[in-house]
């Protein structure tokens, strides 16, 4: 099976890496042409253009860093528009917003092509270990066809119906990470305010109902105020922001994501915006009685 | 080693007879004796009263249903403190607040007794296999020795320093507990109201940095509106009202947890008291446009 | 003074009245012809385009319903665009967001008018009396000379620098009161839960350090649960959420603002949203206990 | 009419000297008795105890500066409890909580007197001013027979029935002002952030449908991050903190008002209890990026 892959940053270097690991011939571009020289010592050809992939494969994946590199590598010259077509495959896996996948959706089918959304949970070592969720929407047919793809990059895919409902499922659960993050980083500093042990409180919380990997992985550096970035953030607080807007498009009232958010904000406004998102926790600690 | 075993409810009948089976010889008492029959079928004695058991043996345990009821067993006639002296222990396991346990702590040293705190973190199930998390704090040398005995009741123990601070550590679990049970409640929400599968959402979280036991067990009954009571929303409001009151003491700021608490109270006045905490479920849903 | 005024609606048709009753030569247009009937009884000429008004005058004020309104009546066929140039001038009194502003702004400025914009703060009782507050921003030479316009429809006017500021600073005066809307409804139904009679405590406020126009005007009919909408619910949340987006883009965390504009939202999915914005009372008193 | 004044406190003996300059006969009393001279200046009597004071006069007034000083004035020895008597009544104008309020009333009913809560609304200036406005609660016989003292203390009084109805009626009026400050604070804080001048805000408000003395007061010196302590930040959180403790009895959410509580709290964390409670200001900015 031949795919192509346009887009080779942390994320999707590991991921196209798992397919050439897996047996796919793969055909790779990236903005910085020198970044495929890895993946061409694994067996990977090189295009020169996203056009250029797209015109060589049947099925072309993109991981890109944001909604305005997606639009561009679909949208500028020698991009995908140029060579999509009727009988052609085209799957984003970038985390963009509905809106925007759905613009690229549109774009992609008025040349005859097919779509299907991918946004992804799970950040390095998941897309290294081929152990990604992902959440799909639009081509049910598509979806069906890529599951042997699915099946290497991730544990679990699911196809949520139409363009735009993976971008919106990935924005609720950041949202619940986003206010569990700050329901943990407020007992953390309330233990540590009344005199107790905040790593007992680790150890408690990880033997009961509420364990779970982020509070297991994330507590002990942020115990040491150390936040060293895996999910920026500004990041967390925009999905947040977004989370927030889909809630004011339908009235649903969420006070405790709205007080999360608002938090973030804090801790954006201290200057924190390109640390994890755990450094939250600094704004919640906040400035101390001299 | 034989042991008094004060209060039969749900969690301390299950309890005793995790003593019994693991060996111990076990006295036990309960306000209405006929709930010790069963035990006593199991090779239990049974104790007249708080002081009697306290005579017969050196270590007696109680689990009560509430800080009146953990009060009235050690101060009212017949109660621990008639028999209590050099040599002999008290271990209370009931959850109660910290000013409580200290109330209790002061009578039994008083008399020359050796006294430790020792709440539960885990409902019946997990006190039925021997699973619980004992929050212990007091006298040292005390949980030293009960060491066995916590051994067979629970998967884990902790020692926290003073009276009071088991307590404390409880109320703060409990508050991350009642956060998170609101950002879950409104990520079901707003995925629902979004016109995407909550069903689905609830597959994604589990299979992600946030899974949890919680979230597992909980949500496809929330999903039913399904609120059985297993730990009553009356109970999860006090203790994030009492974690509040913590924070307020010592000047911590928690805003999620206070957005949160308002929510529980909205749900109260909803007639949900009685119903388990997810029925917070019912208060973010809120009443819908006819 | 000639003046051309677009956009006869509650708030217009009170303004165009009262430059009349003043001295000032008026040409009206509105959308829908025979709203001109009533000012063309006292006196105003009638045109029959934006583009036939701003041709026969030097200075024409608009007052319309929405930002697309605003838009449609500059850049449409027959619109201000085609008939603007340098030696006139266009004042936007309309509300609508900066980004709208800018746009209408740039339009007008790329053919040589001029350019100002004037929201109000009032609604229709002060645009009767020309009690309105005026936050112009934008071309302070074209400030100066509407100075006697701005006399008659207000009590006072502010010049604000570059267009958008005046957008700006609407939605911070709309932010408070929708905060203060809040928290005035809580203090009455927290007043009506604790058996104390509301009546009462807007006397008291009446009369304190916390005294205005709003608490008493809508307080009584907020006890008795009507909301003839003076001001829309759905424009009142629509406002505080655009607030929080200008506190977002600037890294301000405002945890009252958020919390409020929750409540709003939950009346919304109450149904609320055209009833007037004190009608957040009902979702804030909340299903009672049946 | 021969009136007992116990406590010449700031608000105290701003009152005391209203009653003597309208005529009354007026004995005094205060713990450092030297704070009596000013008054004796002015023709007032002095008693060496709250005792001898009630002795003295029919009726006797307390202004004392919290609970624990009023609880000990009646109980202590030498205290009104020694001479309170069937015929006698005695009028408590301390802010006290509901709890206090009623263990006073309880022990001078006791006796045979008559009992008369009546906390004031307004600080220093009204108090000097006689502009206090008084809530008064408990016996409405003695409420009707007082009105003449209230008419030179206050520009009005309120009877609301049961003792404990004037603590919890200002508890809810702290609460609106609190929530209020903060909605003011986020304004000003957005209004300057959005590169605004936050004087205009000040100046646009005062002329609105939210205009009030507060703002109007408060504004020009937070923006210039000065807060001498009119009210203690740490007593408008206390305050905050009972009215949200009301809401819990009676199971009424307020989110908004609880927003505004954590932001005091973390103004308290800043070291700011005892600066004006406008000083919650500081901890909305909070700190910013280098």
């Amino acid at each position: 099976m031949e795919v192509g892959f346009l887009g080779l940053g942390i994320m999707g270097k590991a991921m196209a890496m798992n397919l050439l690991r897996n047996g796919f011939k793969v055909t790779v571009w990236n903005r910085t042409l020198s970044k495929c020289d890895e993946l061409v010592e694994h067996g990977a050809a090189v295009g020169e253009t996203p056009a250029a992939v797209v015109k060589k494969c049947k099925y072309t994946i993109a991981m890109l860093s944001d909604p305005s590199a997606a639009i561009s590598v679909v949208y500028d010259k020698d991009g995908v528009l140029e060579e999509i077509c009727n009988g052609k495959s085209y799957i984003d896996m970038s985390t963009v917003d509905a809106d925007t996948s759905i613009k690229i959706s549109e774009g992609i089918i008025s040349k005859g092509g097919r779509f299907l959304e991918g946004p992804v949970s799970g950040s390095k070592k998941p897309a290294e270990d081929g152990q990604l969720i992902i959440l799909a929407a639009g081509e049910k047919g598509l979806y069906d066809e890529a599951i042997p793809i699915f099946d290497v990059l991730g544990k679990k895919s699911f196809f949520l119906g139409q363009v735009g409902n993976g971008a919106k499922m990935k924005l609720v659960v950041n949202m619940i990470m986003g206010s569990m993050m700050n329901a943990f980083s407020e007992g953390l500093e309330l233990t540590e305010s009344s005199g107790l042990d905040p790593r007992t409180l680790l150890d408690v919380l990880d033997l009961g109902a509420m364990a779970n990997p982020m509070f297991k992985m994330k507590g002990p550096s942020m115990l040491q105020s150390k936040y060293p970035p895996a999910f920026p953030l500004k990041h967390q607080q925009k999905d947040m922001r977004l989370a927030l807007a889909l809630g004011d498009e339908n009235a649903v009232s969420m006070p405790v994501a709205a007080a999360a958010n608002e938090a973030f904000k804090k801790a954006r406004s201290m200057g924190l915006g390109d640390q994890d998102f755990s450094a939250v926790h600094e704004a919640i600690k906040g400035p101390k009685h001299p």
